[in-house]
């Protein structure tokens, strides 16, 4: 029974750990996979990377032997974490797979960077501690991190391809240089600068290089294009197939290859899921009649040790469906579906009665606390807030020095407390305040903070005149954050909102991905750089600070635009240089910065920030693009999964229902008033549920991920065994391109 | 027959026009499709969009008579156009179609101009032609010009989900604007030219919509950034959910869109094509137990009639394919395929003996011509060829003043027509010219336009000592266009080659759609400008040169650039700078060339930009994206089709199929290589076509619309009548809908 536990939760949750068959082994997966325990590990990722914040250059720098001491902690965490995985995986299974070599490598190379650090240090020497740049390596390569991994193979995977299309566009640039050098370099043109124009081949292929970024366009095409219209044909023909055709090749690469891989990926887990699923099936099941059946008893008892968080009426619920006709027994069928089961989110909604209600029934049913409660679920009183928002945005807009102004502040403030005291006052607050209630969450937290900030800044105010900047601040935030709750108001925008709010969590795993590329590079650069600009502060009286410190600098553009803080002398202003080189795709500024550093250290220097350019604006956002386009179109392209609507059936017949907020799920309010009334009908029902209603949960909450999954268990045969565990272990992408569901 | 054939050739070129009965109207029909016919159209379509160049603001200005007589041609050929369409379509259809009363209205618009010019004229005042802002409608909405309407209507049916994400984007813009002008407004902070920062709120909304495009970053942020790193925190998230989130969620509607109605339009052929094959079929059959068949003479006499063009050798193999088991009689099912398999290009390979063997056998098959013809069949003579083009690059690259090093270009020139002379010895020369050998066509034309060139100049050298400079761009151009055929010897570049070329027509399409955009606003651009902006010349002494012709021009950045020749004082021009428009995601420069215009007019001209700008960038250009990605992806996933599958199985059981080129298609050189050989094994086969052999043209050459048709026709099934011809004209794309082949 344990087994087969280990073997659901594994199908469940896509891990795929299990190969031994110990009750020892199997209570050591459990503890593997215990929330506790990942907990801890995340967290000594969490400080292992945050220790660059406190390591020269550093932003609160503290003795090297203390961070030494912190990332030795980690280092055993990590450890132990592995040795325990390694305990629960079969040894061949645990030395075959790449991710845990790679983490034993980075433990082993960690600890002797450290005793070499410490050794050189005892003998007076001073050496630079390489090994933090591998930090990353945990993030992506602990298991918890699957997500993050499948991202970086999905890059791997595409590399080569896109390196194809790379050296292409690279000859194509070459090809162009030649022809511009030949056609421009004997002219003699001038730039509007008075500079030579198209006179040696490296500028060429840099100007050119810059124009398909199209930041010096129209400038580079001016001194030929005013010498003749017809040199203009050039420059066209060049922007077209550069910047446009092979642009677009590149995402369209990067698109193919990640959607290719991304299938290849959801495939196999299918199929393991499946796999395990029969073999939970197989250690369970008894022989009644000609078929294989799994006794409920033994169901209940499987689904309680998998799921222990879910509620009775829940479970009696899944084996309704489960069982279909047969009583008593579950078929195969019916069981390699469980996982599914577990998965889908069914909102158990208890018809409670509202607490006012419960302990005045008088009051609450009188006729002006009917007359309140049908106004606020009356739909103008939507709108009428709507309007007090808008209203509000003007003020906001307005001058608030004028007291009358900052005074109508509070009038606003009290008008959003009363309409949620009023939405309490009618609505259950335990379904106001349901998981999936976003906006009522929203608008909650944000009245609460404000009214807290608007007070203390008035206390602030009035008690010693002074007013904290940041509290203020704060305040003007929220208050424009509050009109942010419009948007759900109109009905055009909640299914743009739906599917940005959907995809939103795995958008973390986007970054993730940054993160670690980011640290990579800023670990490079603040060795490269640091120190080499100084920032003395907006008002320094020092000369120094208009050359940022560094005489080199003494009236270059970079000091001129006081780009001074943009530096790499700790861990954060390394990341914001980096998204600023990440979003420049304008060269011209980025330039500027580049120059910066490349005139206090070296010429070579202009190789980090090409690669970076490389790869980030090339590699990751066009991986961020195809990831987005993918989540939309699948967002777009997904209806109710079979499994869903045989739960939904279940839950209809047995008069459970709620109406679905699915597809435009915006209706929040407008759905809990049709649960209230729908109420009455069905309180005569005769079953064990009879104060419980169920509802799916919408496909907001679902993840990409499992919205594939769900498109490709369709394509596969139930009664088919399909391949072994292991083979589809070691399957590769081609192996299962078969099943790629493409036209 | 007659109209049978015209069912057919309907459905072959999925027309849809036919739906008269009366041979006479057939007739009509044949003459409307008649290719003389359309070439006419598209020749007066092009002369009315020409005119532009003769009109004032013109390049070359003729009088007003002149080009008004001309326009009036235009018309008249148009008219004689639609009303030959009026008579073959029946009238209840002709006036529902939108396009008809567009054209008609456009018509009757222009003529009403022109006569209301002239009045005007002859009472002694001037008004604009306003009608001619409505020529690029003859384009769009002219029969043949059935892609680019597609491309339109997709455009417009894109549109209002469009704006949906347009509305939500520009509240995050005024909700971050709001929450900017409040934080930093109070603050003080200067930018590095020490003008004010973030003190109004059109300002902070234009800062930051500019930094969408990333053209301010990183300046925008610094003054904030510099006084506190805090603040980054908010422009980090504006750039994420504004830059990032909001313009991959622009591509992904729109890619979404033209998907999903590419979809349903390309469903709608597949369904009116099969209809109309049923409708022929129902004509010509006749019934043979328990079956209709068509009869082999019918069909023969059919193929005819529909495609006199191709060979009676490719008839006859069509035929074969069509029969199955039975002899002399066509069943339903193979007479269905029959509009596929007409426009499925076999090349017929014709085994011919090289001309010179005809001629001369006995030195042809000399000891030294063998020598020679295995040496130039060998791998490594394309290797040597492939180095000595690295040479000639590198020898381009170098100083061409060197005698020695312009005498070599003498002794590359020589060896590659050396390379053309052995290849065309070695192989026979219509074959090394097939339509398909783009690089050998590619290759020949280079060289001897290279060849004529270089001799034309060294001529024009010798005899005077002066040299054309246009004769020597060119001849520099041939050199380095010459080197682009080594991509072709890289395996790993084909597939992405061919992708190119495969859609490069398609992309055509694109190009008028362009275009018609362009002139639009370049006919608009003329009457607002023309005239305000003056370029006098590189060299010009005219102090008026330095300010564009302009006093409002003087010390402006517009005329420091030399922005001058920027203007919209001819169409030529107009299209220059709306394409420097388009190509300026940097709105830095952009905004130089907006503010040139504004100076000179009025600042109401901005919102001519900034439409411009709209329309271009966020629709066309993602369109554009959307295209390239859609193209790409059916590339990669389409295989071979059945019916391809049926008619090249049957090319191999009579023993006359040459080795395919698909997917790789590169080698095509080495394909000749095999038939040559594979000849003499099926010499002897006694068939009636025993010195032909035929080849399914390669992917290459099949266009992304074909493609995706034949991606429909699988899910068809064949023995559905499916819905009559009406219906589907009338279907609305939710009809279509449940055939999305989308997951």
């Amino acid at each position: 029974m344990l087994l087969a536990a280990a073997y659901v939760s594994d199908a469940r949750y896509n891990r795929n750990i299990l190969f031994e068959t110990s009750p020892q082994s199997i209570r050591l997966y459990r503890l593997y996979n215990h929330q506790v325990m990942e907990a801890v590990t995340y967290f000594f990722i969490l400080v292992d990377l945050a220790l660059a914040l406190f390591e020269d250059p550093a932003v609160y720098l503290l003795p090297v032997w203390a961070t030494c001491a912190v990332e030795l902690v980690c280092l055993l965490i990590f450890t132990i974490r592995l040795v325990h995985f390694a305990k629960v995986t079969p040894r061949n299974k645990f030395w075959k797979d790449m991710k845990n070599i790679c983490v034993i490598l980075t433990l082993l190379l960690t600890l002797f960077d450290i005793i070499l650090y410490w050794t050189l240090i005892a003998t007076g020497y001073y050496i630079i501690r390489w090994s933090r740049v591998m930090r990353p390596l945990f993030v992506v390569n602990f298991t918890e991190s699957r997500q993050i991994r499948r991202a970086f193979r999905n890059i791997r995977n595409t590399l080569p391809e896109v390196a194809n299309v790379f050296f292409l566009f690279m000859f194509s640039m070459v090809m162009f240089s030649l022809m511009g050098l030949k056609i421009f370099s004997k002219r003699h043109f001038e730039t509007a600068e008075g500079t030579s124009y198209f006179n040696n081949y490296l500028d060429v292929f840099f100007d050119l290089y810059v124009l398909v970024t199209a930041a010096n366009s129209p400038d580079v095409m001016m001194p030929a294009y005013n010498a003749s219209g017809w040199y203009a044909i050039f420059f066209i023909v060049y922007i077209i197939i550069n910047t446009y055709v092979f642009m677009s090749i590149f995402l369209a690469v990067v698109y193919n290859n990640y959607k290719k891989h991304l299938t290849n990926e959801v495939m196999k887990l299918v199929l393991l899921k499946r796999c395990k699923m029969i073999e939970a099936f197989k250690l369970l099941s008894v022989k009644k009649g000609t078929e294989f059946v799994v006794k409920e008893a033994q169901w209940t008892q499987l689904v309680k040790l998998v799921a222990p968080d879910i509620s009775n009426s829940h479970r009696e619920l899944l084996l309704k469906v489960s069982q279909e006709e047969q009583e008593k027994y579950i078929g195969k069928d019916s069981f390699i579906r469980l996982a599914d089961l577990l998965n889908i989110k069914v909102i158990t909604m208890k018809t409670r009665i509202h607490p006012i209600e419960t302990w005045m029934p008088k009051l609450y049913n009188s006729y002006v606390s009917q007359a309140i409660q049908k106004m606020v679920k009356h739909r103008w009183f939507v709108y009428v807030f709507d309007i007090i928002i808008v209203i509000n945005a003007i003020f906001i807009g307005l001058d608030d020095e004028n007291s009358m102004i900052s005074n109508a502040e509070w009038i606003f403030l009290s008008l959003y407390i009363l309409e949620i005291l009023l939405k309490l006052y009618v609505y259950e607050p335990k379904t106001f305040f349901a998981r999936n209630q976003f906006w009522n969450w929203f608008d909650t937290w944000i009245i609460i903070a404000a009214l807290l900030a608007t007070t203390i800044n008035a206390v602030l105010k009035s008690s010693g005149g002074y007013t904290s900047q940041q509290v203020l601040d704060f305040v003007l935030i929220l208050r424009v954050l509050r009109l942010v709750r419009i948007v759900d108001s109109f009905q055009r925008f909640r299914v743009i909102m739906n599917t940005v709010i959907n995809i939103g969590p795995t958008m973390l795993v986007f970054a993730g991905l940054i993160v670690v590329v980011y640290y990579v590079f800023a670990i490079i650069g603040m060795e490269l750089f640091k120190g080499k600009i100084k920032f003395l502060g907006t008002n320094s009286t020092d000369p120094a600070a208009d050359f940022c410190g560094n005489p080199k600098l003494i009236n270059s553009a970079f000091a001129m635009s006081k780009y001074c803080k943009n530096n790499f002398n700790d861990i954060v202003s390394s990341f914001i240089i980096l998204l600023e080189l990440t979003v420049v795709n304008q060269w011209h500024a980025c330039l500027l910065l580049a120059n910066g550093f490349v005139a206090v250290t070296h010429p070579s220097a202009r190789i980090f920030f090409c690669i970076f350019h490389i790869v980030v604006v090339i590699l990751i956002i066009n991986i961020f693009i195809a990831f987005i386009l993918e989540a939309f179109l699948v967002e777009y392209s997904l209806h109710k999964t079979e499994v869903e609507t045989a739960i939904e059936k279940n839950i209809q017949e047995l008069g459970l229902g709620v109406q679905d907020d699915d597809p435009l799920d915006g209706g929040l309010v407008s759905n809990m008033e049709t649960s209230d009334r729908e109420l009455g009908s069905v309180e005569d029902a005769k079953t064990s549920f009879n104060t419980l209603k169920f509802r799916i949960a919408s496909k907001r909450y679902r993840t990409v991920d499992a919205m594939l999954q769900r498109m490709f268990e369709k394509d596969l045969n139930l009664d088919d065994e399909g391949p072994s565990l292991e083979d589809i272990l070691e399957m590769t992408p081609s192996d299962l391109n078969i099943h790629n569901p493409n036209f």
